[in-house]
């Protein structure tokens, strides 16, 4: 299981677990989700890991549909307005979305809500009631809403108004602990003030940390670095498989939720080169892939990319590295697996000819590498380094 | 009739006027009503004054009673957040108010709206919809919000809905004109914004100037410097009287709604001492008190003050000044009539032993001077300096 990033508070919590075993009262385990996208990848998951972890325990997960806020669109780390989604649309995307965190949320002791059932009778009187309980400083003090207001980029009014649905659904819902990624932190500790300021006990605020992208950046449907839940099991098998081997014990614990104390023993076994990294991303990727497919399916999937892959493996040991049909940009390749240090080098590397693939030489620096599936290819940098470049 | 202070824009007005001839329809001269005090003064008048006029060509003033926005309080010129009042004390005080402007708007050509009419069913989703209209920062531009939240005093968020409401009435009435005093510019201009948002003709906005308080401050109930409309004729004589001679052209133009021209004449009659200031404020005091009591109060009234103020004149010259129910602080006093030039010197004076009341050495810099209606005191600073101060 993974480890939090932040509790805030830890003896807070510890007072919640405590009441609740004296009083045989399950915590409310509160998550929200923001219906903007149908599409759900894994990294969404790692906080519905922690509530499934509450479950366990015999405490209650109430997932939050988020079908007003999803209209307002989440600013967190946002740096331009959203366009704001329809009802109809919201509600689409919304039951496409609990599925899928079915598949890690049990289902027998969760609880869904809309905002709707609370915000759709919502006065004119009541929102401002609600607006009345928060400052504009404080609002304004959001590192995501400064960040928009200071160099002069549009920040409408209503965008303001995301965090004060969040806080109000935790009074709706009495919450004992909001989950969430780092990014949340804000939003989550509205919730906390607003309770504070409604005489509640204030929920604690969980927050996990943000998966990594499986080419090293924030993971997001934009870049194409991300794991869908709904993708094939050799489209997660395949892409697991070609994270850098420094995204290991992310990956171990946030992904394949492993035990932190078997990871770092992995980890030690690798650096002592008593385990070959391939074979633990290759864990990583079955258990992955075992949570959301048939076992055939995972087997399926495993076959092919070693018939596809490990097949072509060089006698001579050149590292190989799985392309996905996204494909890869030739400079971000060459940084990723250590042919260059920097841009400007695998820049300069090109313009002086140094760099070829399958023997032609590559003159565009904003190539993007494309391998087709089962296919292979040979990335020739300098004299003597080489890399495989698999398609999957 | 006074003048304008400011009118955006004058082509749109010349416009709308030509349209209104052209089509024979009749402007919608649009003014809000704040009903947040039972209490209208002769100052909130001004405006209505310039309706009636409007009304006088055959155009329909809209009275919107702010019942929506009077639970926010107009933060235009606050320095603090106001506290909130509930609805039925709104739509109390707006009953009182209404009645007193019908004292000068015609009710032959007039719409009185209450904001419930279409805010009472306005949702969330309508709420943030109206929001998404406007930009953080132009709503901080507002100088008052500003200088709430930048030396760190409390800003609530529901504050920054006051002028979207009020730019809401705007759309919903249909405004062709909205009227208002020149601290209502902000609010006024977010209603041309919402309408040309909305693709609607933006409204044409008509500042008045604010009439001054009897003290020379600004005119409002919390300095006791105000002539209230339901006050009785006695008092506005009396508070008319007690003004300066340097306000007198405007109260003239303001308060007696006299024309510019003879503003103009009795002020280079003044000059010219053709003309005595006490007398014009008499002319002004009864045209004030005549629109509002019936004629024989006025006279009763007049003759209240002939006989208390002005038989007890000083033959040798002394100036006299009334002084209200409410009293007056000696600093102020002594500052307003020439007798310290700033509160330093005016405390100085006195804690040097030379300023006396009826031959009493006064000690207390913090004494309210009262009168009794009807009596006379002599205030001495210095060897030579004398006030007759009259109670009324």
């Amino acid at each position: 299981m993974e480890k939090c990033a932040e509790i805030i508070t830890i003896e807070e919590l510890e007072q919640k677990i405590y009441q609740s075993l004296i009083e045989k009262r399950a915590l409310r385990i509160k998550q929200g989700i923001d219906p903007t996208s149908p599409d759900v990848h894994i990294g969404h998951m790692v906080p519905y890991h922690k509530m499934r972890q509450f479950q366990d325990f015999g405490h209650t997960g109430v997932l939050i549909i988020g079908d007003y806020t999803a209209q307002i669109g989440d600013p967190s780390d946002r740096s331009a307005e959203r366009s704001r989604l329809s009802h109809s649309q919201t509600k689409a995307n919304a039951e496409s979305y609990t599925k899928q965190i079915f598949t890690v949320v049990r289902q027998d002791r969760a609880e869904v809500h809309d905002q709707s059932q609370w915000f759709s009778d919502l006065t004119l009187a009541g929102t401002l009631d609600l607006a009345g309980h928060f400052s504009v400083a404080q609002l304004l003090a959001h590192e995501t809403f400064r960040n928009r207001l200071v160099p002069g980029k549009r920040l409408s009014l209503h965008e303001l108004f995301y965090p004060l649905l969040q806080a109000q659904d935790s009074v709706e819902i009495n919450a004992d602990v909001e989950l969430g990624g780092t990014d949340q932190k804000f939003n989550i500790l509205c919730g906390r003030d607003l309770m504070r300021d409604e005489g509640m006990v204030p929920q604690v605020t969980i927050l996990m940390p943000l998966l990594t992208g499986t080419d090293g950046r924030k993971m997001s449907k934009s870049f194409g670095n991300h794991i869908s839940i709904e993708s094939t099991a050799k489209d997660k098998i395949g892409k697991i498989m070609s994270i850098s081997d420094g995204l290991i014990p992310e990956y171990a614990s946030l992904a394949a939720q492993m035990d932190p104390q078997e990871v770092r023993h992995l980890m030690g076994d690798m650096r002592k080169n008593m385990a070959n990294p391939k074979d633990i991303k290759m864990r990583i990727a079955r258990e992955v892939a075992g949570r959301y497919h048939p076992e055939q399916d995972v087997a399926n999937a495993v076959s092919f990319f070693e018939d596809t892959v490990s097949r072509g493996r060089s006698p001579v040991g050149i590292p190989e590295v799985t392309i996905d049909s996204h494909g890869i940009w030739i400079i971000e390749l060459m940084k990723q697996h250590g042919l260059a240090t920097s841009s400007n080098e695998a820049r300069r590397l090109i313009r002086q000819g140094g760099v070829s693939l399958d023997g032609g030489r590559i003159i565009d620096e904003n190539l993007t590498i494309h391998v087709d599936a089962g296919k292979a290819a040979v990335l020739k940098v300098g004299k003597r380094r080489y890399l495989r470049l698999v398609g999957i």
